[in-house]
């Protein structure tokens, strides 16, 4: 263990995790690693959710603020969900027992975009930060922190806290040790460029530089991170993967694009893996990620020779992948960085190494608005994400969804988008198995039927007396509406279960 | 005149506005300088119309694609308009006669973030640009152009069109020379960092580079720009303006800003207006801004050394105060500097100098969603205009309003705003006369006592009535709606004239 807690003087700090919670109080503002389920911490969740159950057995108030890189795992979101030791929770999260609490009232959730928060922290919007928890795959002789699968909002909350607690994970490979590159923008007024011009870029260290003295325990574990296996690529995702195909292929014919300039963001899914296993075979070569999440398309990409680098800030593989990342770490960190998320989703970088961003949706409205986030206005699902920051500053912004789900009962396509997370002024093209709605340089009433033409054939004549009925409703006619039947299909659902009512 | 046309070739090209226009053609897309009424070309807008009209006469179809800065005048938007010359428009438009054209749907409008348009030009997404028409103080020895009173997109399209036609504007004056900073990021794949660190920082050159032999026409005009006076403060702006300032201050004594640090940005109007005029006696020194339009306030805090530096990429001044700029440029050049506004708006810049976005608004909802554009969903008012640009990338983003318009008939506070242009992750703090609503740091639900409370107090019985009914509805408890009465207020006003019903 001594190679994993290289620096002597920490050596003593090592503790149990039930030892380490007691640095943990009630309203305390708790930073964690961890972004899509791994990285994050694997003990002290448990700890804490304990302590709290003790507290409210005892009749007294145990919740904490819990800030995160994105969504964890049962054994962290979860355990402390289900013993209500949350009491507000940011910026991302996919836990149902926890969404369950945003959505039943008892705790509450403020959905920020990924690469906002450390930035927000920093700027001491949330006040002080008590403690910082972090998994490591093994601290430097210096003191330094090496992290594990993610890099998330480590920086900025070891800075921020009073305390940092290190979880060593023995499961993660000590080859991960090269992949990160850690860099800090100064803080204001001192901020300056960020000095990436290429996805691939290294600016940074290979650790998290930290004041060891404010490291108070260190936890061992040996656990894995929540590695779901993904579901077989079904027809659904293979035809809207063909659809995405074929707008790089129109890019490509219209000048705009090379076969050799690709530079992918990607949420994470089955259409985004249907894309990457349809590039496999595609004229598409060198191509490049500048994305948030590592997945395992972008891992056979490598493999098949077709993608030169992948910079994101955390993984999300399959178990197998994951095995095969942490045996073979050694030959990937050639080609994968790992980042802070405030880079890996900053504006300044986005926008310069000019990516074409691919995200997931709920729903789209017939003018391009998108709701990433609320079902039926209210119900929220994971969050916004890094899908802001990427849809905002991309070369190309486009949302892929299935046209429709619950067998027919919910439409992708709707009058109004009952929660928006992306405005008519940045979505750039709609993709659904019936093909893709290009939306660029279009005036909004050019894009509803455009829009129309990839909803669900059963939902299409009622899109099209919704746009009529809003033509002729006497209001104006930039961005027509009938704000009176603008939710029906919406209250078609929450009253009969079916948006066709 | 060889002063303003030191090109001795270019001399040569010398023609009236009429004959200028013969290089301008139906369904040309047409590239115009032109940003908040300053720097719009004079003469051509009108030649254009009279073409227009003259093959319209004769039975043959004639529009143009109109592309610009922003917002333009009378004698450029409000006569081609008149003449139904304009097929397309975008980024941004004030012109009540266009305007118009718009929402009865004869002609067509896309709001397009005043940071994107450039871009989209040079990513090719608008096709081919034959012509770009550009008002200058001067050509230079070597053909180049120093534009007037507004960078805007000038350098997009000089680069992107076939043919340029340059109009020389006697009226302004040729101390402007030296003020602007022009830059241009090279276009993809090799975008590289701006390096611009501080709100003053100079990095480009005085003049845009032409190819003077893509110069086809040069035309004489000697006229001013559109400048409107403001109108006296009113009591409301005043108390707006108060709100804003105990803002600042309570920055200050969060320890998140020194009273030598504050970064401004500001939309254009009496309200921020009455906030600089508030600074004028308030203990901020070393004010700089980084915004888009330099207006009278900025003058005055400029002469009483209150501001140190103003980068914009245009002037929206009254006519006495054009007059002083004219006058005294040469002394007001050492502190205002003029950028293309893909600089001037740029989220790598405005993200890293870290600035207060200030922008006016239509209305905002009680989860702190922002409608800047359309009115009752459907009816565009002026458009986005950079308040995107800044509002996503700021330290801190701030949206003002009175809290009602026409006589009480209108609530700026809604239940869900009908058209979407900043989201609730994006909107930090929203400003009224009652107060303001700081949301940092909120979920929605902890948002909606705060927006009630700024909202006019007639609309509070009705703001909480919707509420209630809202967490009864059924639907989930993270964003509670009734989607069925979500734009009742919106519903009322269009068929009783009153949001109330």
């Amino acid at each position: 263990m001594s190679e994993r807690i290289a620096h002597a003087e920490l050596q003593s700090k090592v503790m149990t995790a039930d030892e380490a919670a007691q640095f943990i109080n009630n309203g305390d503002n708790v930073g964690m690693s961890g972004f899509t389920g791994a990285g994050y911490p694997k003990a002290l969740p448990t700890a804490i959710a304990n302590k709290a159950k003790e507290a409210h057995e005892r009749g007294e108030e145990f919740a904490i603020n819990v800030f995160t890189g994105a969504s964890t795992a049962p054994d962290c979101d979860g355990v402390m969900a289900e013993a209500n030791a949350i009491n507000y929770r940011t910026p991302y999260n996919s836990d149902p027992g926890l969404r369950g609490q945003f959505n039943d009232g008892t705790a509450r959730y403020q959905d920020i975009h990924l690469s906002h928060l450390g930035l927000q922290v920093e700027q001491g919007f949330f006040g002080d930060f008590q403690v910082a928890i972090i998994e490591a795959v093994r601290i430097t002789e210096e003191g330094h922190i090496v992290p594990s699968s993610a890099v998330g909002n480590n920086v900025e909350y070891i800075n921020a806290a009073d305390k940092v607690i290190v979880e060593v994970n023995e499961w993660q490979s000590l080859d991960l040790e090269g992949m990160h590159d850690v860099y800090k923008v100064p803080n204001l007024p001192n901020r300056t460029p960020i000095p990436i011009q290429n996805p691939g870029d290294r600016i940074g260290t290979t650790y998290i530089p930290v004041d060891s003295s404010k490291i108070v325990a260190v936890v061992k574990t040996n656990a894995p991170d929540r590695n779901a296996p993904f579901k077989p690529l079904d027809e659904t995702s293979k035809q809207i993967a063909g659809h995405f195909l074929d707008l790089l292929e129109g890019e490509v014919r219209a000048g705009r694009l090379a076969y050799d300039q690709y530079i992918m963001q990607s949420g994470v899914g089955n259409v985004p893996n249907a894309v990457m296993n349809g590039l496999l075979d595609s004229k598409f070569e060198n191509i490049q990620a500048y994305t948030e999440v590592i997945q395992d398309g972008m891992i056979d990409l490598i493999d098949a020779g077709k993608m030169t680098v992948a910079s994101a800030t955390s993984f999300a593989l399959s178990p197998e992948y994951a095995d095969k990342m942490n045996d073979e770490a050694a030959r990937y960190r050639e080609s994968i960085v790992l980042r802070p998320q405030q880079i890996s989703n900053h504006p300044e970088v986005i926008r310069r190494v000019g990516l074409i961003a691919t995200n997931g949706m709920i729903e789209a409205d017939i003018y391009g608005n998108i709701n990433s986030t609320n079902v039926t206005g209210s119900k929220v699902m994971n969050g916004i994400g890094g899908s802001g920051d990427f849809t905002r500053n991309a070369f190309i912004s486009s949302f892929i969804s299935p046209s429709q789900a619950k067998d027919g009962a919910i439409s992708a396509i709707v009058p109004f988008a009952s929660h928006i997370d992306h405005t008519e002024h940045d979505a750039m093209v709609i993709i659904t198995e019936y093909g893709y709605a290009d939306l660029r340089g279009t005036a909004p009433r050019d894009r509803v039927k455009k829009m129309i033409s990839i909803a669900h054939p059963d939902y299409r004549p009622l899109l099209e007396e919704y746009y009529e009925r809003a033509t002729k409703a006497g209001n104006a006619l930039h961005t027509p509406h009938d704000l009176a039947t603008a939710f029906q299909f919406h209250t078609n659902f929450l009253e009969k279960g079916d948006m066709r009512g």
